[in-house]
């Protein structure tokens, strides 16, 4: 049996912080603030609790869980990929050689471990989702992770039917929801050393799980050729590009297109007063350094600066006039589920996250597709342009 | 000779805690609290020691300054003045009646009080500025302040030739400057009681001082009216409009055109490191209700958003390609002295404020006409927008 960590005895949360410290390799100090700033938290996932870092702390990086569990396991948190502003200065002063140009879905980061005889799904964040979880099951060939109990798997879940970010890619479109999961790395899950681009294909391809393909392999003074990729990215809406060491010894390094801003900024300004101003002033700015380095003539500036002005403008007002009719702003997300029963899994789930959602619909479109329609509501952006509406001041 | 609170003794502090408490009618814990959290600072003009409140505390606004002499006198901070997000909603519901429409300008706001026998001039932060005090010693009869020394002249100065806020207005233009100073209230300088909007006109009628004069009276209910007037503000990129209890009982409010919005951001990315993120955000949301209010066309609405992008994008293109030729952002001022002595005496100034410049010439261009250009220099747009051109990461 586990032991328990975390009852209300003082001494057994002594002995827990020696213990952690020991298996994260991190001094007790910055482990017993990071619980009093409130960075560490406690959650539970099929009757098995672990801790969640919501910061990075030293080495330890934003996202990582670790087990409750009289070993303490712990999956290591995925790095923070560092963006350059200005493409061609920051390939020649990172890279020197060979560069491994791997398109950047725009979905969201997950983390597939073998954790207790059992596969999870971890977000970015560091919380298990069950959602993720079973459609991870269900689609991807999970062997390898029975062979490889040591490695994680790290990619990208996309599409429109997934709670977190809806982007529509063709190639994720299956019988009837539009749902992919992509690999980028392989790493070890607890030092986050990661596989080189020639090994983790070759490994990959043997248990014929999807992975990120690189769209080249260039030669760092290629930038020409860099910038035909996003061009080409850019007028298919795609995100952008992961630019990584084929050896992965140096960190990879992210670039994003005109369009991924301005679709980041059109969600920012549909839910104005909910995600954080630094979101929406980081994409301003990235294009400004873009339409710089890529010395546009008059024309193209005012048209990508066209653009921008509609990806803000628009969203907002249309956000307005819908809280001006029906109070409230919402994001729909339609899902697919096996069945009602994981349905109510996964709304327990949000609600012990504190997400504020609604159900608008639910119902077996077949004997074993249960679909339902969630609309996440933005609390802040709601009650400020009512206020607002009903004539209170700034 | 005046007492000398703040030597290093202590109990010295203690005694001006006390008296300091009284003459301001708030608790002595808030004002210790208020110099240990640095809101409250000390600064000198002309050989007199003052504090100055950099944010309210309590009834005491933000940029009332208190002078350190035996009576503690003290001039209250110009009151904030809140913005209609919706308009119409607004005055519907803080007016009832008649409203003074005046026109907000684009300048600094100044207090001119007379203290110690002298005229001093005093800016919206709590700074008496040399600068401005000298031109209002020239401009502006201040015998009114002999007259009624326990009044305060509250206004705007405007132009483009003053070290704050560069706007041109086509009245404020002089024989070799474009500087105006145009008073919106009196008030009372300990209490901020203004006088009704006749009673200002009377009296500043009868001292021949310039003052913002009234649109329109216009009835609360007359918004078509309210909108034709900021739409004509807006053709001549005016600021927009302060609305008054022509009896100045209930607060002013104000709103702004879309013209000043376009206006604001353009600095904000000229400068776009320096100026906080909040300046941009609250500019952007302005125009998101100003476009749902007005109902446009899509056409309109556009049109708008293009602007809007424009003045995000090509300001911040232009710093960008500035500094990677010059390695530097700066803000050109034109300042006209009527001797080097009184030029000598504002760079003092400025380096007490730690306001970071640099002179780029000076001369007299006339026996008493002393011209200056001052660059004032953003370091931290400089710093960053230089550190992503050499390639380093976000």
């Amino acid at each position: 049996m586990d032991k328990t960590y975390f009852s209300e005895d003082i001494l057994n949360f002594e002995e827990f912080i020696i213990d952690a410290s020991k298996k994260l390799n991190i001094d007790e100090d910055t482990l017993k603030n990071g619980f009093k700033r409130k960075l560490i938290t406690k959650y539970e996932y099929n009757g098995r609790k672990y801790l969640c870092f919501k910061k990075k702390l030293k080495h330890i990086e934003r996202g990582t869980i670790l087990f409750l569990n009289d070993n303490l396991d712990f999956i290591i948190g995925y790095p923070k990929i560092r963006r350059a502003m200005v493409l061609e200065s920051s390939v020649k002063k990172y890279f020197n050689g060979k560069i491994a140009v791997e398109e950047k879905l725009d979905g969201y980061n997950i983390r597939i471990v073998k954790m207790h005889d059992e596969i999870i799904a971890i977000t970015r964040g560091g919380k298990i989702c069950p959602f993720t979880t079973k459609k991870v099951k269900k689609y991807l060939n999970t062997k390898f992770l029975d062979d490889f109990p040591e490695l994680m798997l790290c990619g990208e879940m996309v599409g429109l039917n997934n709670p977190y970010v809806n982007h529509y890619y063709p190639e994720a479109d299956r019988t009837y929801e539009n749902l992919g999961f992509y690999i980028f790395d392989v790493r070890n899950k607890k030092t986050n050393l990661a596989l080189s681009i020639y090994e983790k294909e070759k490994i990959l391809d043997e248990y014929n799980i999807p992975y990120v393909k690189p769209i080249k392999i260039i030669d760092s003074n290629e930038i020409d050729e860099l910038w035909n990729i996003l061009d080409d990215l850019n007028e298919n809406h795609r995100e952008g590009v992961v630019l990584k060491d084929p050896e992965m010894i140096k960190n990879p390094i992210k670039y994003t297109t005109h369009s991924t801003q301005c679709g980041d900024l059109s969600i920012a300004f549909s839910y104005v007063y909910d995600l954080g101003i630094d979101f929406m002033f980081s994409r301003l700015v990235r294009e400004g350094y873009q339409s710089f380095e890529k010395c546009e003539s008059e024309e193209e500036r005012k048209k990508r600066a066209h653009e921008l002005g509609e990806s803000i403008l628009l969203p907002m007002v249309e956000t307005i006039t819908e809280i001006s009719k029906e109070s409230v702003a919402k994001e729909c997300f339609e899902l697919y589920f096996d069945s009602e029963e994981e349905f109510i899994e996964f709304i327990n789930y949000l609600k012990t996250m504190h997400i504020n959602f609604a159900v608008e619909s639910r119902e077996y479109i077949k004997k074993d597709i249960f679909k339902a329609k969630i609309n996440r509501i933005y609390n802040s952006t709601s009650d400020k342009i009512k206020s607002h509406l009903d004539g209170n001041l700034w």
